[in-house]
Order: C-alpha cells, then sequence, then structure tokens
C-alpha cells in the first residue's frame, strides 16, 4: 500500500509568532482583537514583509464557518451531543492550523487567534465535564502539537460577565447556565497556570487593557526567536 | 467542581442486535438493506415488540445530515483536510451511537447500518494513509467501544464497482481514484480477516446476495445473545 498524502507536518519549523487570546465573552477578546490589529502592523515590532493573520475558532476557514453554525446555533434536532461537540471542536481545529496557521507561521508571519486549544479545555473539559485526558488526545490529533507562543487569557469575574451581556440573546454555549460558566472561569484559571498563559486583568477600561496586551506582544517580539 | 455531564454509558448491556454492511460504492448495500428491511420484520427471526431500525453513516441524525453534506459535497474552498475529515467521521458517529444505536439496542432493538467505523478505517485509514493508530483511538472515542454484533462485507472487485458506476457523476471520496479505490477495497479485505467480519460476494444478482444475507441475519438471531 502507498500512501497518496499523510497528516502533514511542517517542513521546517514555525518561524512566525502564534499569540491567542483566550477568555468567558463579554472578556472583550473581539475588542482587544480589533485593538490589536489596527496596532501590531504600525508598532515597529513586525520585520519588513512579516504580516498579521487575524483568525478564530470555530470558523477561521471556510469549513469551520460551517461547523461554527452548527456548534452555536444548530437546527432543531441538530444540537450535538457531547462527545460529537467535542469532535466537531477539534474538527474545526484541525481544517484551522493545517489550512490557516501552519501556512503563516511557516511564512514568517504573525497569527493571533481568537480562541484556540485551551477553549476547548476550558468549556468542554470544565465546563461540561468530559475527560480531559481525552480531550487531550484530540488536541495533539487536531493541532498535531502546535501550540501558541503566547496566550493571553482576559480573566472577567462571572458577574460581569453576565452584567455586560446585558439583554443580548444568549447563544447554545452561552444559555448552558452560570454554574457551568463559573467552571469554564475555573478552568481557564488552571490552564492559565499550567500551561504558562498571561493573566490580563479584563474589568479595566478598553484602553488600558490593551496597553497591556500590547506591552505583552512587545515582550515577546523582543525575545528570542521561539 | 460538579459535572453535570459526563461521556454516557448505557446504563445496561445492550439487548438487541447491531448489523452493520460494508462496502465500496457499487457494492449493492443500499438494494440490500432495502431487502433486509423488507424481509426481516416478515421473517420470524424479531420476537413480538421488536423493531428495526434502518440507518447510516455518515448522515444517521439530524447533525449527521449536515455533516454528511459537507464530507460528500463541500461548498467551494471548504473541502476538509485528512484530518478535519477524521474528526467529522467520528463526530457523525458519535452523534449516531448516542442519539440513535445505543437507545434503539438498549430498548433491545435491531439496528441495521449502512456503514459504520469500518468504513472509516478502509477509506482513511488504508484508502489515504492515515495512521491507523489514531484511527482507532477516534473510534474508541467515537463508538465508546460499542462494537457491530454482525458486519457484512459485500466485496466487490474494483472493475466491477467502476462498471456499474457507469456515467453517474462520483462525489468527493468517489472521485478520489482508482488506486485510492483499490486500497480501500484490500483495507476492508484486512478489516474482515481482522475482525471477523463475513464476506458476501456481491458480484451475483441481488436475490442471490439477498439469500446470502438473509442466511447470515438469521444465524445472528439463533445465536445466543450478544
Amino acid at each position: 500500500m502507498t500512501a497518496d498524502f499523510q497528516v502533514s507536518e511542517p517542513a521546517v519549523a514555525p518561524q512566525g509568532r502564534f499569540v491567542v487570546l483566550e477568555g468567558i465573552d463579554g472578556c472583550g477578546k473581539s475588542t482587544q482583537i480589533e485593538a490589536l490589529r489596527r496596532w501590531l502592523p504600525t508598532s515597529g515590532l513586525l520585520a519588513p514583509g512579516v504580516e498579521l493573520l487575524v483568525t478564530r475558532e470555530p470558523g477561521g476557514t471556510a469549513l469551520g464557518a460551517a461547523l461554527r453554525q452548527l456548534l452555536l446555533h444548530p437546527p432543531g434536532e441538530a444540537a450535538p451531543e457531547p462527545m460529537a461537540e467535542l469532535l466537531l471542536y477539534a474538527a474545526d481545529r484541525a481544517q484551522h492550523v493545517e489550512q490557516c496557521i501552519r501556512p503563516a507561521l511557516a511564512a514568517g508571519h504573525w497569527v493571533l487567534s481568537d480562541r484556540y486549544s485551551g477553549s476547548t479545555a476550558a468549556y468542554q473539559g470544565y465546563g461540561r465535564g468530559l475527560d480531559l485526558a481525552r480531550i487531550a488526545q484530540l488536541e495533539e490529533l487536531a493541532t498535531g502539537g502546535l501550540a501558541p507562543d503566547l496566550t493571553l487569557w482576559l480573566e472577567l469575574p462571572l458577574a460581569e460577565s453576565l452584567r455586560r451581556r446585558g439583554e443580548r440573546p444568549a447563544d447554545r454555549i452561552e444559555a448552558s447556565g452560570e454554574a457551568f460558566l463559573q467552571r469554564v472561569i475555573e478552568g481557564f484559571a488552571a490552564l492559565a497556570a499550567g500551561r504558562g498563559w498571561r493573566r490580563v486583568d479584563a474589568t479595566g477600561a478598553p484602553q488600558q487593557v490593551a496597553a497591556t496586551c500590547c506591552g505583552l506582544l512587545a515582550e515577546l517580539a523582543a525575545g528570542s526567536p521561539p
């Protein structure tokens, strides 16, 4: 038997920088990503020719956009069971890593992603109570071992998240209840400690949070190549 | 942390019978499943109250129907990369096992499925060359260890499959080429040997093949409960 293609590995080690923002809804990820998208290209941190790819999970690819719809707004009877949900997030991630993140890093660019594998561990593992070892297995399959160079956890207490959400309708994940969200927050805290993420206090004004995030990206850029 | 739900396991061992038909396109699975669907309820093999659930992969659930579309007829740029494809089949299977197969078996019914995990091993493993150990990991995650009581492999040579397909347009999987399909056939042969599947010569007339299939189901019904 000859294999026509294998799970691909990058031909060379990625040279770019892979930055992820994690946190519960309402923590300001979107606002901060928009701020970093505007700031980073003018910051002087990127060498000439180095670009910034801003992306997200789920939904960073064409396939992922369809999966995002099934995960967050499934029609009628189609709401995924816990294991199916876990596998769909992994499928979205595998496609995202293969089509977007690895090629950008291999070309020396920066990638800024709104969520990555930490969210699966926090929501499906700590939140829903799925086995963390199984989640780790799937993370390895989906990412091929590709870990962010820097993860910023925008830390926000539950009460503040609920206050910020206000009257906006909850999506399927958000609708899982407050006890669920509290477990997700505790999961993010455990992951931040275990994986060396940088905690960013997200209760402050957006400009203040952005200043902290920019400082951490500047530190990353100043460090030796990953 | 308290978990509000876990990967579910059946409260009692399944009491029904789980039968799967495997084989390449053109082998007559659909025809045979239709024949068995008509025959089994009138065969006297099913105890009173025992029903027959006829289903398929991918697409045996509402979620699965959406995934089937993405797998076989993805729009534009959305064709899944090999690992994403594998994870999508696993997600379809997890939902199928959880929502359809386990409940039917637990209620004592028979389940007849057009494809199951053997197809993933044959197409993605032997066909596409993805790592068989990874595929086995995912099979365990998706099925929770639920194996068919009987798998019928409708064995058809490549040339006969191509002849039967004729001018009908190929779907995305079928379009992968003849060398690919030949590897899939060899994969089915290896799986049949390794997993104790029953080989059924699918080159004969449909009525002849159906007689063989019915005989094997009668054997299964006569055996001691699984």
